[in-house]
């Protein structure tokens, strides 16, 4: 029979931290703890195995899985001298999830198990405090009410504060005990008219549906977003873990705290927490009060803060990561809880890991695997400028820096809705709890008036690496009226507040922002990266400024210059729409006459900023109806300074109509059509070229041809690229050292790939085209289905965001083993939007990509992806530590 | 060096028809009438492979060409007893081009090559006869500058014309030899005007410039045109070919003819031809004037008429095919100039190939492999009914069978430009001429007023299978008035004529046609192929009509139907609307059932048609609002008739635009977003085959899910269908035996082919929109740029006519190779419009597919098609004899 069950705790262990898969990430740490000596309460792990058994089984139990859960009981009896359901002398337990990867507040705690009518008699006479002893009967009572038998929380709050604002008491352990006693029945009475059900009594009754509710919420919908969202398998399952309770609301030697074993916002090598005295665990996660920063127990226990940070430095020594604690005092005895790895902003990421490289406790391929490549963006990217004049409205705790601009919205649905309309929006509520997920993951920041530096809001925004003020009193909430007052200014939603995640000041309206300055540690990070990847990483850019900031982030040249987005500039648009509804080749030629300078002055200035670095530059691509003007307002302005009539311009705009226009006439099908089009970029491009060469500025242009399928459409404008770069070198009397190649973003294009190869000497994947081609999926369209396919599984996420492995990437493998095949000198690279995901550009690097090029912002995430594929590639293991 | 000279004629011979790659046809079948013992005018060949060396060399002739030229003319001047330039006993030579494929018309041919002032004296003198040596000096002169000096043949035409009303002459041969002088001198002053240079006096210089004008002509726009349409690549190359002249005009015991060894109309064995006395060959084929019977030769040349056929049979028996023969009878000396397989109506390759059989000159593989499967379809179309009452305008010569009815236009410019607006037009001219081939081409029908079954147009026409009346008398054209008339009846450019092909009537406006009746001939010869080949053929129908005339043709099965195509009918789009324009999916569903008994009765319909066979029904997969009403007229009548607000209609319209519908929410993604839709067909599909299996109709309905891109989606949609599918033989107490598969008409469906091949029963390539997606091609928009990408070469055929073997073909090998891997009893098909296409036919054999399902008419043609891959495939020659 299979082993369902490992003890822990009190010396007894058969755990250890290797075991996360099979004892999810919280049994694993608390096996590993008992393993080093740290007090942790006893207690057994129910395994995930026996969670994907039960869901094979059709929710039961596995053979011998419930008779393992009644003998580890009995041992966690005997460790703490107590007996569960034992009227005089209980034992009571949390049942807890546990799973394989970090879900933070995903999954659903029953604490105080055990306890009924007869045990909290007993556990008064024990504690000696019968108020304790109810409030933890009530606790109880409207917990397993609400995550096992469905009832919503706010009722039973409800009820409380109902209590609460009779006898007008403000803490619920001022509570009297007959009135915790009424509440108790109250509760239970909610319960009954809620559920047409009673609170189990039978201890091991309430154990057995507290387990099932832990399996049953691995497909909650909170957990299934969650899971969805982060790329967990539904296979993976959770454990269970039943802890021995302890009580950190057992008066003021008691408590319950959070802490890290470094600063998780800074990455500083400070002890860093926070601690909330006669309290239990929920109370600090929850953020309902807010707590004190730890080194106030040096102060209040100085025994327990010793003994604290001599385990934190024990675990972090052992684990060789920064970790998040979770610790309960009783009476003065420290326990710890949980441990595992901390989040982090990505700003504490890099310091920890580079310093941890320092400290000689790691090496610099885990401090770059460590670090999740997505998460540099929030470096990368403005922050509030001090400088500024602002209207701070209010201040709260800095949670999760950088800056945020948004809308006001007071719930998560809203959150969704308004961004689906494509609004950046702010997330405003008293407090996040995990029904909010959705919406805190659509927001730009999030700001709540309740909660601590480790609330639901605080630890989930840095994980999303999203901007987050915390615990702000002076900010009242109105969610019914949608609206919120602070330092007597009303926002009502829809308004725009700006917040700064560094300072924890929430401003009123927009404010500018300025670039970040990049930390120490990011350099020396990227410095590792730079000399650990093999694939280079270039730039799409064509404006000046872009190329610029991609340079300041070490891209090494342009992948992709789109030609087109330099027509729609001020009065070029007129030139473009002039050579557009040109009638013949040579008023065609006149409109381009006039374009050719312009495109020159834009080249000039590119490669002035990229000196000395290859630029790819791609001719004309969309269909030409693109440039056309499409109210009736545009038309007439048109028609009157060209002086044609608005008929003949409307029929020409309707002659330029395509049904599908992704599949039209563009590409390099302009340039076959009129090749006048072609023939003047290229002009441009060796003209800029060679005046610059006059003035010694190293250029090296990649002239590249897009939406090719046959390689005859290719020679055919090699040809014509060739004959006017040597025309206009001829002229100039210089020689420009350039190459000619294409793009790679039809199917059939890859299919014949080795013919295309020995003409061409670079090919780049354009993977945006390439996906909809291979899909048969207009990214215009699929707004309509993608969602539905997505959440259904059907895809396991959406391909314009990740390279599709299996389809689109088999074809690249083709086009790549074919194209090297005829021509083993092929360049290869990338330039869809994938060209910046870190995922795809580990792709990129397994089938042998020379470079991929990205987004100016892009450009660091992408070399720290290749150098995890570069250490991938010589068997490193790929998993991340983070 | 090469040998690029070949000699024939007088017992010398060097070549053989096995040389036809070499020597061009005409080449080869001299020599071989060599061998035979045939009388040839002695000659020789200049090879292709000079006429490739002459391009290659910038238009110059290889080493040793012209010294074997001259060489070999030493050997022509001893065998004819003749010297070329000799002012006394001069030889006369003809300069003709020769390529590999029969290329009627299409080569420039020119005579008498080797006259000038001294030698026209010699030949009057030699021949006794001063007017026929001056009248062949006036036809060389405008033949050598027109062909060769590029003046147009109007010019020379106009001249003559001019000289023949002054004199009152009405024929050419009635012209006094002064005045022939004369027109010599004017001609070569037209020459002069025209082109600033002299005619070459010098035979030598003539005989160069003419090799120079056949190679160059190679590449002149009428050759270009005809390869492009007969698929002949340019590096096949011309020969050309230097023969003796002889001479059928000199005198009543002279003429010239051309024959068939068998009637080239109806394909019976009687020989079959036309002579014109006193005459050189040009006049016959250019059909100036009307040629006499050739069995009329019987009783004016009794010993030339036996001699005649007695070498046709010699050649038939030889060959082994119905040839053509050209030949000139000079003063009773009969001399054969050419002979080649004819060409002949689809009716008579039939016929005669059957007949061939069973003569025992061919084996049936060989009377399989000789018909062009396209050409079948000129026998399954409609012609005229008889019993239909007429207006007759006009008779002529039923010179190519069937029926045309189309618009009147008198250019081929006209046809071309009129058929580029879907206009269907017959082209009318006085007589065609190798420029027309553009108009001929597009056109449905050709009319001549002059020529006879032997001239351009009827020669053309048959071979390409259309429609062809000629010799009309009656009929009097109007060029510049554009409108012809015929007894009193004037037609104008536009309007509407028919032809009957069968009887060479003209008839005024547009005549019912009926279904012809296949020839018995033709069933033996379906017969034979049915026999031979192993891919099945099934149609692709949707209505009851359809699916009974390819059951008629053959059809093995349905291969597609297409049930959207039902909704368009009547009162359905109607229902469908309301389907589309519902906001929740109840009302969805009450839309849906009344969509339901159609459907339902549809199916009724088709599967009793298709008793005991297979049918493929595809599941919904346009874009919903290709149902929706577009004009606003039609808005506001559906928004009546729905209870809703035009504004909310055209709303809904707007909603579901989409800017690449073709990529767009179509296909299984419909049936994933509303699986009600797919439940509904799927309910329709198996109610009526319950209902059919009571009344013992044996249906197996196999069930297509499109547009599928991943198995996943496949498997939701099987899941779905399997469901309905089941509750439905649950309610009726049946079990229909069905299956489930999917198109592959998405590049990703093919690359991961192996796993959806676990899943489905059957793939069907929907090679339409794989081209499409293949290509980034869209079908609708392609108008733009495909034909320009057709004339440049880009791409040798349109992809959507015949498949691209290196592009979807080689995803569909892949495809094949991952889907039978997975699954060996896979079943694979094809829908798509190539079904009916003979190449792409062939490939889809060789790639191993089960069955190609097309169009009704089309069945036939697919049949013989998968016959020829069959017989191929054994290593079978592939080259058809025709």
């Amino acid at each position: 029979m299979k082993k369902y069950i490992y003890s822990f705790g009190r010396g007894r262990v058969e755990g250890n931290a290797g075991m996360k898969a099979l004892l999810g990430g919280k049994g694993a740490g608390l096996a590993e703890m008992t393993r080093l000596g740290i007090p942790v309460p006893p207690g057994f792990t129910i395994t995930t195995e026996a969670c994907i058994a039960f869901f094979e089984c059709g929710k039961r139990y596995p053979d011998g899985m419930w008779e393992g859960v009644l003998s580890a009981l009995k041992r966690v009896e005997k460790a703490k001298g107590e007996k569960f359901g034992d009227p005089d002398n209980p034992l009571l337990v949390s049942v807890r999830s546990g799973a394989r990867a970090s879900m933070p507040g995903m999954m659903d705690t029953i604490l105080n198990v055990g306890l009924n009518d007869q045990t909290v008699v007993g556990l008064a006479k024990k504690s000696k405090n019968e108020q304790f002893a109810y409030d933890a009967y009530r606790r109880f009572v409207a917990m397993f009410g609400n995550i096992v038998m469905g009832v919503k929380r706010e009722v039973f709050e409800e009820k409380l504060t109902e209590v609460k604002q009779t006898l007008h008491v403000a803490h619920d352990t001022d509570l009297p005990v007959a009135d915790l006693i009424e509440l108790v029945k109250a509760y239970k009475d909610i319960i009954r008219k809620w559920t047409g059900k009673s609170l189990p009594s039978n201890p091991l009754d309430q154990l057995k549906t507290a387990i099932d509710a832990v399996f049953n919420s691995w497909f909650g919908a909170r957990a299934v977003t969650y899971r969805r969202l982060n790329q967990i398998p539904e296979t993976w399952g959770t454990a269970v873990n039943i802890v021995a309770m302890v009580f950190g609301n057992m008066g003021e030697t008691s408590g319950t705290g959070v802490a890290f074993t470094r600063d998780p916002i800074s990455g500083k090598r400070q002890f860093f927490g926070e601690f909330l005295s006669n309290a239990q665990g929920e109370d600090v996660v929850a953020g309902i009060r807010t707590p004190s920063p730890i080194v106030a127990l040096k102060n209040t226990m100085p025994d327990v803060y010793c003994h604290l940070t001599a385990i934190a430095e024990n675990l972090e020594r052992h684990y060789r990561d920064m970790l998040d604690l979770e610790f309960t005092v009783e009476k003065g005895q420290l326990y710890l809880l949980q441990t595992r790895v901390g989040k982090r902003t990505a700003t504490a990421a890099v310091q920890i890991a580079v310093d941890m490289v320092k400290e000689k406790r790691i090496r610099v391929e885990e401090a770059l695997l460590r670090q999740d490549p997505l998460g540099l963006d929030q470096l990368l990217h403005p922050t509030v400028d001090t400088k500024a004049k602002v209207h701070v409205i209010a201040k709260g705790l800095p949670a999760s820096p950088g800056a945020a601009i948004g809308r006001v919205v007071f719930t998560a649905e809203d959150a969704e809705r308004w961004a689906q309309r494509k609004e950046r929006v702010i997330l405003v509520r008293s407090e996040t709890s995990p029904e909010d997920i959705g919406g805190m993951h659509v927001a730009e920041g999030i700001l709540t008036t309740r909660g601590g530096m480790t609330s639901h809001a605080a630890v989930v925004a840095r994980g999303m690496g999203k901007c987050c003020v915390v615990g702000c009193p002076d900010l009242v909430v109105d969610t019914v009226g949608k609206s919120f007052t602070a330092r007597a200014v009303t926002v009502k939603e829809g308004e725009v507040i700006t917040l700064n995640g560094s300072t924890g000041e929430v401003i009123l309206g927009e404010v500018a922002l300025v670039q970040p300055t990049l930390s120490s540690a990011f350099k020396t990070l990227m410095k590792w990266a730079d000399g650990t990847r093999t694939l280079k990483v270039r730039t799409n850019a064509e404006t000046i400024h872009d190329a610029h900031v991609a340079r300041g982030f070490g891209a090494e040249g342009i992948g992709l210059c789109r030609t087109e987005h330099m027509f729609f500039n001020g009065d070029r648009i007129q030139a473009i729409r002039e050579m557009i509804l040109a009638d013949t080749t040579e008023q065609r030629q006149l409109a381009l006459s006039k374009l050719l300078p312009m495109q020159k002055e834009d080249f000039i200035g590119i490669f002035k900023e990229m000196h000395g670095l290859p630029v790819t530059i791609r001719l004309l691509d969309p269909p030409l109806h693109e440039f056309l003007p499409h109210t009736d307002e545009e038309l007439a302005s048109l028609a009157r300074s060209m002086g044609v009539s608005v008929g003949c311009l409307r029929a020409k705009n309707q002659e330029l109509h395509e049904l599908n226009p992704m599949l039209g006439h563009r590409g390099c099908r302009l340039g076959v059509v009129y090749p006048e089009i072609y023939a003047m970029q290229v002009r441009a491009i060796f003209e800029a070229a060679c005046e610059l060469m006059a003035s010694r500025v190293r250029v090296t242009p990649e002239v590249m041809i897009p939406l090719v399928a046959d390689v005859r459409e290719f020679s055919a404008m090699k040809t014509l690229c060739e004959t006017t770069a040597s025309e206009v070198m001829v002229r100039y009397k210089k020689k420009v050292s350039y190459t000619i190649g294409t793009m790679i973003e039809l199917p059939r294009a890859a299919l014949v790939a080795d013919k295309i190869a020995k003409e061409a000497a670079f090919f780049s994947f354009g993977t945006n085209d390439l996906t909809q081609t291979v899909f048969g999926l207009s990214r215009d369209d699929a707004g309509r289905f993608l969602p539905a396919y997505i959440e259904n599984g059907i895809f396991p996420q959406d391909p314009f965001a990740v390279i599709d492995q299996e389809g689109v990437g088999a074809i690249m493998r083709i086009c790549v083993e074919k194209g090297r095949g005829a021509s083993p000198t092929l360049k290869l690279g990338i330039c869809g939007e994938h060209g910046g995901e870190p995922t795809s550009v580990i792709f990129c690097h397994q089938i042998g990509l020379d470079y991929v090029s990205c987004s100016p912002y892009r450009v660091p995430i992408a070399r720290l992806a290749a150098a995890q594929a570069a250490i991938m590639g010589k068997g490193h293991p790929a998993e991340r530590a983070a």
